[in-house]
């Protein structure tokens, strides 16, 4: 049992192990500082606070049963002392002690521990700009950030927005200053989609449609290259052009905080982060490190992974203070899952998107499925995309990612696969998933079995599709006579589109395709569209089956065109 | 390749087998016969057809871009001819052909197979009594049924029903005849718990009581002797009472229909039920069955398991559809998941609730949490009640069952569990488990992984609890002296109790239990409440650690108690 234990930093990952050590040794001391006056509190709440759901900041730093979070609460409830506004200049591990500054007196002092946590966090990545400095612009990372912007909003002052990052916080945020407050927002992101290596370049496509519908701007692909204004911002210059603005937010990630574990010759990644192993033990056995400021393994790669997310630090937390009391418990390498809100859709993956997986090294490929979240004859059901990604040979699931209006249905499929990724599953495993099924709540064979089926098939080479991007390219040359677009559905389906585009849109239902074989040019790379593939992908096989070699079927069909923003 | 498979049964597994070979083998042939008229519906949806949430009853004969699933549709679109309202009599191994009878013309005939599949399915468990094929007594099987219901109820014949069987069906027909049709209905259960084996009498209990909130009338333990009518049913006769009722429902279990195969020396279990290996084929390679008529291996205890549930029919379906086609798929052994919908509520799980672990040999034990589904400070929030079972020694677990208000997201945690119980997993492997953390989602540790940790605090012994079945028992002895009831909340929250209870009912916030604890007798039981449990560990843990032995603190708090329908 350690006697005392000094933990640096006391936002996330600091309080969960002070109190879950504390609750194995309630007779062990714990003394917990850090540079800020608020302590414990839910960062990720803080788009939530901005945008008025949490209509007071101080719930961000309550307790579900609505205690405030701050010195008193740690020294009576939890038995922990907190000294706040104080910064841990170094660490003398051969002594063991941590020498501070008290930043309200400028006093310094020092701790002698058994054991030493590190949570020092991370702090907004910084674009070293002209003008990054000004009133007016923002980083989303403390209460006090929140505080800030609210009040600028909430008084009128703020017309005009723009957000540098289509990240997780610069599109809660957009949503959060667009939703409740109707500010003009432009959300610039320097590369050419939002949620970049997280989701592939469809999904974000879907994403981003859907928060343009609700009034957010997108400027993709465009970089920024100062921000100015007289006394407060007033205007941000880009490499494509200058936007007005009263407010900007910068949300271009963050970096962790590594400085005082490395002056102390703490092992340290060289892109910055505390390396731990498995039991978040540093190279120093007495001290321990984890969330947003450590650096852990990627389960499916084997590299390191920044990872900061609140989730990680409480449970890698609850992990240290088990060690903390001579425990043995280990915090497995992470898969990466996420989710965000947008409006009335969010985008959710774990594991690896396509592009990461190819980064990686991996022969991989993916598939996009479309389908009903529940028994279609259910009265209430959305459409869902989910795109899963598999590695060739092994059949191994490298991630899932998903766009979709049912939040909890899609995260309940996501975290479904997460469970999965940790034990190296199959598409085979994912095929034969048991999932809770009655009609209001999962189709008979759920979406989730469906795309590792549809893997499968892939695999087998029976179907062979691609999806909107692709689309769209064979659509863009229509008029070249390469392409002969056959929409598979019943007649009722097809007018529509053959009215609008009479020389191009054909219309073969799929039960009538050997009867009809002759109408479907044999010169001509056959694009087979249905509703959402299953007809298309039918169509294939019977074509196939006659013998035709270049036909290939839309994934997703009309309706994964439609979230894409293609109309025909 | 098999070049003529027949199927026996057309209803779930039979068409998705016949479909699926068909997608692999486009030029082989596939007869499937069935004796009913209707084919391929899904079966699940009756209730919802009944309550009016599926207006149609075609509608559970369609696929999900309404086409209906009929003859013709199997035939043109599918490539499968269909010889309905023919039932097969008997299976010639040997000659390898099923002989047949035309119920339309009484004619007779025989198929030759190359590969024979049984999808015979299964049928409503009769009671053998007295009155059950009284007009007005229904079976909830197939479309059929289900017209006969709705139209006996929308015409306004029925005021009163009773279900007899508080399962799946029986459950989900008693919100459809209360909800939609205002019927007085009473569920009569010959178990003194609904959903018996599934859930936890706690659990069910819950569910039970949301039930009767929305106008259901349960009478449990209570056994069924006689249906009685003049020309219709008008009573129903138990061992404790006489109910009118003008419909009666029976839902008391399905029994496989294996008499064909049985006869054709395919081996089935002693119980009923077609035995299969992982490849879902019988004793004769060239036989496969799967569904409802099968029996398959439970991947916890290893034992038979009979789960008759169209997703199950709809995933063994594709295995075997791939196995006659040359294939290697194999169908591994199940876990039971389940959901199922009481009005706002649900109740879901998979693996083995604590009876049934219990029944098959393990030593196990359950904790069961009650947490937000997401952010407290997000304003959309639930709790949501999670009941985790585990193996002790292994720390394997077993099962997880819940009961909660929001549905999809309750059911995501229950998946999560199921993917994570085919691969073994310990309760270390969920209280890491990677769920998709933001605010409108999930807690940044997610109630999945705090019941993981739950379980984990049960078996290092610092959380003693027990849930509200044995509160009820310490509370309805409360004058005879033994206990001493502390509410663990702060005073504000704990007032309304001490002044209904003055002598039993006492307050000392967990912060001030060091403080106050002359007030906490050494002679008594002392039973810890707060809100959800959070709290009443924590105070256990700071009495423990002042010497106290004889505490105890209540599971789930003060919501479970409410949930469960005491009243303080």
């Amino acid at each position: 049992m350690s006697q005392h234990v000094v933990v640096i930093g006391g936002v996330a990952l600091g309080p969960k192990t002070a109190c879950r050590f504390k609750r194995l040794e309630p007779g062990a001391k714990v003394t917990m500082l850090d540079q800020s006056d608020v302590i414990s509190y839910g960062g990720c709440g803080i788009p939530y606070y901005v945008s008025g759901d949490v209509s007071d900041a101080e719930e961000l730093c309550t307790t579900s049963f609505h205690m405030v979070r701050d010195v008193p609460f740690f020294d009576e409830i939890k038995g922990v002392d907190v000294m706040t506004r104080t910064r841990a200049e170094s660490i003398d591990r051969a002594a063991k002690k941590v020498q501070y500054t008290n930043l309200a007196t400028g006093e310094k002092g020092e701790l002698s521990y058994d054991k030493l946590v590190i949570a020092t966090g991370a702090t907004p990545r910084r674009m070293n700009l002209p003008g990054e400095d000004l009133p007016g612009v923002h980083y989303v990372s403390t209460p006090h950030d929140a505080e800030r912007i609210r009040q600028s909003i909430s008084k009128g002052q703020i017309g005009k927005a723009v957000i540098i990052g289509a990240g997780f916080i610069g599109l809660e945020m957009a949503e959060a200053l667009t939703d409740m407050w109707g500010v003009e927002t432009t959300v610039i992101e320097i590369f050419d989609q939002i949620m970049p290596r997280l989701v592939s370049p469809t999904l974000a496509t879907m994403g981003r449609k859907h928060m343009e519908e609700q009034g957010v701007v997108f400027r993709m692909g465009e970089s920024v290259k100062a921000i100015e204004g007289d006394g407060k911002v007033q205007r941000v210059v880009t490499d494509k052009g200058v936007l007005e603005a009263d407010c900007v937010i910068v949300s271009v990630g963050v970096v962790p905080c590594d400085d005082v574990a490395r002056e102390a010759g703490i092992e340290c990644h060289e892109r910055g982060g505390i390396l731990v192993d498995d039991h978040m033990r540093t190279n120093d056995p007495d001290v321990y490190s984890g969330g947003d400021c450590a650096i852990i393994r990627n389960h499916i790669t084997g590299q390191p992974l920044f990872l900061p997310l609140g989730s990680m630090a409480n449970r890698q937390g609850r992990v240290i203070g088990n060690n903390l009391a001579d425990g043995d418990s280990r915090f497995p390498a992470a898969v990466g899952s996420f989710v965000v809100k947008l409006f009335e859709t969010s985008l959710a993956g774990t594991g690896l998107s396509l592009e990461a997986a190819e980064q990686a090294g991996f022969d991989a490929f993916s598939v996009m499925l479309v389908q009903l979240d529940r028994a279609h004859f259910y009265p209430t059901k959305e459409l869902m995309n989910l795109e899963l990604v598999v590695e060739r040979g092994t059949r191994r699931v490298l991630g899932i990612q998903g766009f979709g209006s049912s939040g909890d249905a899609m995260v309940g499929r996501i975290n479904t696969v997460a469970a999965a990724l940790h034990f190296d599953a199959t598409i085979d495993d994912i095929s034969n998933l048991e999932l809770a099924y009655s009609p209001p709540f999962a189709s008979a064979m759920d979406i989730l079995n469906t795309v590792a089926n549809m893997a499968d098939n892939v695999l087998r080479e029976i179907n062979r599709g691609v999806g909107p991007e692709e689309f769209e390219k064979f659509w863009a040359a229509r008029e070249d006579g390469e392409y002969c677009f056959i929409d598979c559905r019943e007649a009722g389906d097809a007018k529509p589109y053959m009215e609008r585009n009479p020389e191009h849109w054909h219309n073969v239902p799929q039960g009538e395709i050997y009867k009809r074989l002759d109408e479907i040019p044999e010169d001509k790379t056959c694009v087979l569209v249905c509703n959402t593939g299953a007809r298309s992908y039918e169509a294939q096989i019977m074509l196939t089956h006659k013998g035709r070699k270049n036909v290939v079927n839309i994934h997703g069909g009309m309706a994964s065109l439609k979230k894409y923003g293609i109309e025909l």
